[in-house]
């Protein structure tokens, strides 16, 4: 995973929020050197940002729409994970860039709201003009709007930037008191931004070549039509708002958002018409031909700007129709030129719900990518194993030459997400990347957590190793070991078709409670075929939807030791049927990440043999899939390295080990009771 | 678990939708036969009740108060599991006995809609003045009603049969239309069924005496108000439905409810008041006395009639108060008449919670009741292992038998539920007990599943076993020993405090789930010191709030062979700290049910060394609590009985089978991959 966003997504707060699941530590910025704000004059560091001409550049346009306040969240108007420059329009107006928390401008005051992860951050990064607030709800926002905003005042707001949920909260809470909420399509912020405001992407969107799709987007557009028909509400049309909606449908990539391959777009679908929302220049003669974009059939795509969606929308939801709808996705900026009797909502539309499982040609293209992604890490383990010791990797250069490795990779496209790599103590800190200026040096006396992953035309992929390459303390090798049991009992689960993953994910928690562990965050999340490294529906968490086959997901349990250590292991597993003993509908995980796991931290006494067993048909796996790729490459020192580490856990450890207690149990039962 | 009103509540219902879960088959009366009302005349069973007269009486009614419409939901005014005679309206106009379905009337039709478990019964009840729908959301009654009632017609209701959660469904449904939907205090069944309609019970209220109390009337009081002052949002009062909320409070028993030793009652507990609305005549001086009811200060309790509670609720929410409610077991019959801005809104009253979490003393109870009720289940599975070989015992007669051993016990207060004595393929069907009339012979060739439980002063008990006096087949012994694991695999999980019983029951199904089995009800339900064998809000389905220590559970996996035999073993647990290897709030169960399981159905070679160590220490805790009592009692034949059958699992069986298959693994591993 990575911690950016998925972090703070809304499935997972309700686990962070409890306090006897642990959870890893907000990253602070070495060093406390923050702001005081409550001396005179206040001292700031030199990381702060004067904000002063912003403010007042907003404050302008507040003024003249008559606002008494203006809230500015941190997002987009596609709910993205990841935000591009021109998106970032609360770090413009406070400083801060971390990447949660919604900034409120009244007249006279400012306040930041952010979570526990950020406020050293923002502490550093924000000057005086700016109240820090220590909460994320909105509940606590409005407190400060019915404080500061005058009876009969106005609080404006891009309803572009706000979800149908956020916009909902918002209206209930104020509705009964005497402050207006006005939505205003002009984003004030960009007015106050003006031309220092980074341009609208240029990138050409292209795209994918056949060999790396699982229909063609004819197809897919017939599948989603087919699903408006047998409807019982009957729609007429479906709206995407989610980029990865559209670049899905119509097997379309770009370069607009970092991390991942998406470009700035909107569709709408209709039983008779195909409209696609984009920037018009970007799109060369050869897509608009593979679009069909010259005809105007029921499968031809009209073109149209992507500034035309509200107003398009607008005019289609006038007609007799009914306009299809994912809830999480869609913004209030479209919600509300849509009339409730047109509406058709579901939590996620039928293209997230379609997506979300794999058709064969899509898991063999995930499949491969994964095969390529494992020769980059191990050739990055190989080389840490030879580097570390002599005291020249640090966190920083280590992750620059892994994304090195990928990008010599068939069909890269760069990484899936920031990448994690936390020596030490930095790997407890949630939300931890180094930076040029900021890192640790890899040390054979530390715990190395690596999370990263690539972009590949065919696939997606995020892998999490912890690694030590000296001696690791028995509590370390103790929690690794129940953290990789954790990962194996889901791994190996069989459960009834459409089981939630959220009444499953238990198991990859149980043996680390068993002793008093446990972990802070969510415990996976679905992947897509050159698309999210975080692909909802599909995870463990309660927002998501049943298992189904051919869904992939992460699996990646962790514990994290504040102030000394963390650990993660996370693979990517795909969903297939299970053969059970009785016949039924049922099934299990096939793990499709192959990387082997550190043996150097595996305490095998506390391993059954189901879970040996489990772990040497894995290593064989990888052996069968990844060694032939690396002899092909001749790439022989980590073809070497790959059958060291996936030598078979061995049994003579299991029989002086593992088994010496179970045939202590056994005596003692035969001898009387005390056992 | 009874599976009467508790298998079809709201909790249960999502997951006996989810077909794969397979559930038993509906209790098929013997024999089929039911009415034809396609032929004529129409053919009607003996069975069949002429509903004519009701239908003309209630239609009477309906047209005195200008109705198109009237619903007749099976539920009382409390929301009980039990209900009492009087309160059995939807039989009476019906014909139909099952304890769930909802029927409506109209004026010319009339209709009944209940699950598939109760649908030959209904066609064996009910006569051709009634439709049988197969279905029981109220969208599809909603459908009914919009085909059935002109337009502006009037759809009346008793108010207080009615959750607000239900009221809210058929608002929702019915506001866009033209139809209107009337509450009617005067419940017009009541007004049709006239005289002969049983009486108003006038059974004495008593108080408990103090050994069978875990707290004073008065500290629970203070407590509740305590908790009232600390409420952010200010309630004055707290206003109880649930007839076990005023039994509990006032540490009051009665006997107007089957099986629940419950008395008609609501209490408006205020800051300053005490209000009890109770049959007053049901109330003898003493417990007056007990109650201070001759003062009026704030720790007296004044009595009011029960038929005044809505009057006085009325009254006392016209002043500036607010009064906090449970919306689980609150009638909209109380909910209409309290202005929206002066409730305070949750899913459970602040008893309902605070009753969940047993104190020292109120746990030392239950468990002493449990130690007893195991004396009465041992001298009844004893009986049974002598008897059953002569082929003179039936599922009824053996019912009867048990109840006169758990009245023979201390402090008995009668069976807490009715008995579940299943025999062969009866016990594969969800709501099965047998009748004097019809019933099935226990056999030495059948395996038979007993679930019932005792009130007891002290305790309410709830347990079932599955036993075989024969030979089991094998695929019998492989789902009972996986029904089994379930069990223990549930009930030794370390989990952190808060956890909810949701996430976890998953680990009752996992052994089941890893051939291909699987039971399709909840695996458990709170209980209570003499008050419901199904205590809400704890359990392990979505409703449930999380465990906390001193809550009691049941943990009640099975297995069902349609048509063959069933298979259900069930435990009482308590949630109690458990003693972790590294410091954390972190919470196990211990079972205080104390009778064996059949070790004539346990697969050893199935069994971990964990799962053996489990039961065997299960075993020594049966001799140690039971063996005691049945020797003092000199019940030397069970204390006999209960040593052979707590004999410790034999290790010498664990080695040569269980041990075989891991040692085969292990020796593999050494071998090579082939594993």
């Amino acid at each position: 995973m990575a911690w950016a966003r998925w972090g703070c997504c809304p499935w997972l707060v309700f686990l962070c929020a409890l306090g006897a699941w642990g959870h890893p530590k907000a990253a602070n910025l070495r060093g406390e050197d923050v702001r005081n704000c409550s001396i005179s004059p206040p001292y700031l560091p030199d990381t702060a940002v004067n904000t002063t001409a912003q403010l007042t550049a907003l404050r302008q346009q507040m003024h003249s729409q008559k606002l008494s306040a203006y809230i500015i969240p941190e997002t987009d108007a596609h709910m993205s994970e990841y935000i591009g420059k021109r998106d970032k329009r609360r770090a413009w107006i406070t400083g801060f860039t971390g990447s949660a928390g919604t900034a409120v401008v009244s007249v006279g005051k400012a306040g930041l709201w952010t979570d526990s992860r950020y406020w050293t951050q923002a502490e550093r990064q924000m000057d005086c003009n700016w109240e820090l607030h220590k909460e994320v709800d909105i509940t606590s926002i409005v407190t400060w709007l019915l404080a500061e905003v005058p009876a009969g005042g106005r609080v404006g707001f891009d309803p572009f930037l706000f979800s149908i949920g956020s916009w909902k909260s918002y209206y209930t809470a104020l509705k009964s008191s005497n402050i207006q909420l006005v939505s205003i399509t002009d984003n004030l912020v960009d007015l106050a931004w003006g031309s220092e405001k980074p341009l609208f992407p240029s990138q050409p969107i292209y795209a994918l070549k056949e060999a790396f799709t699982g229909s063609t987007w004819e197809e897919k557009v017939s599948d989603i039509r087919s699903q408006m028909q047998k409807h019982r509400k009957g729609p007429t049309a479906v709206l995407l708002s989610a980029l990865d909606e559209t670049a899905w449908l119509f097997n379309l990539r770009g370069s607009d958002i970092p991390y991942n391959p998406f470009f700035y777009s909107y569709t709408l679908l209709t039983d008779s018409s195909i409209r696609l929302f984009v920037n018009k220049s970007c799109l060369d003669s050869e897509t608009l031909k593979y679009l069909n974009s010259s005809c105007s059939g029921s499968m031809c795509v009209q073109i149209e700007d992507y500034s035309q969606v509200r107003g398009s929308v607008q005019t289609y939801a006038s007609g007799d129709v009914k306009i299809w709808i994912g809830t999480s996705y869609t913004t209030y900026g479209l919600y509300e030129v849509i009339p409730l009797e047109k509406l058709v909502e579901d939590t996620y539309s039928p293209v997230m719900v379609t997506k979300a499982v794999k058709n064969s040609k899509e898991q063999a293209l995930l499949r491969a990518s994964h095969v390529r992604d494992a020769v980059a890490v191990i050739r990055y383990l190989v080389w840490l194993e030879k580097n570390v010791p002599k005291g020249t990797v640090d966190e920083f250069s280590g992750a620059e030459l892994l994304d090195k490795f990928r990008g010599e990779e068939d069909f890269s496209s760069g990484p899936s997400f920031e990448t994690i790599s936390a020596s030490g103590l930095n790997a407890a800190l949630a939300h931890y990347s180094p930076t040029k200026e900021q890192h640790r040096k890899l040390s054979s006396d530390e715990m190395y957590l690596l999370d990263s992953g690539g972009q590949y035309w065919d696939g997606t992929t995020d892998i999490t190793r912890t690694v030590h390459w000296g001696t690791p303390s028995a509590f370390q090798k103790e929690a690794y070991t129940r953290v990789l049991i954790g990962n194996i009992d889901l791994s190996r689960l069989v459960f009834p078709a459409s089981t939630s993953g959220r009444m499953m994910e238990i198991f990859a928690r149980r043996a680390l409670w068993d002793v008093g562990l446990n972990y802070g965050h969510g415990t996976g999340h679905g992947i897509g075929n050159f698309l999210c490294v975080h692909e909802w529906p599909v995870g463990f968490q309660s927002g998501n939807i049943p298992m189904a086959k051919g869904m992939f997901t992460s699996i990646e349990p962790g514990y994290y030791q504040d102030g000394e250590f963390g650990i993660r292991i996370e693979d990517v597993a795909v969903v297939v049927e299970a053969k059970t003993k009785y016949p039924g509908s049922y099934l299990t995980f096939e793990v499709v990440s192959l990387v082997p796991y550190d043996r150097n931290l595996i305490d095998i006494s506390l391993l059954s043999p189901e879970h040996l067993q489990y772990l040497n048909h894995y290593y064989q796996t990888i052996r069968e899939k990844v060694g032939p790729e690396l002899q092909q490459r001749q790439l022989q020192e980590e073809f070497q390295w790959l059958q060291r580490h996936t030598e078979p856990l061995s049994a003579r450890a299991l029989r002086t080990t593992s088994l010496a207690p179970l045939l202590v149990v056994s005596s003692l039962i035969i001898l009387g009771w005390s056992v």
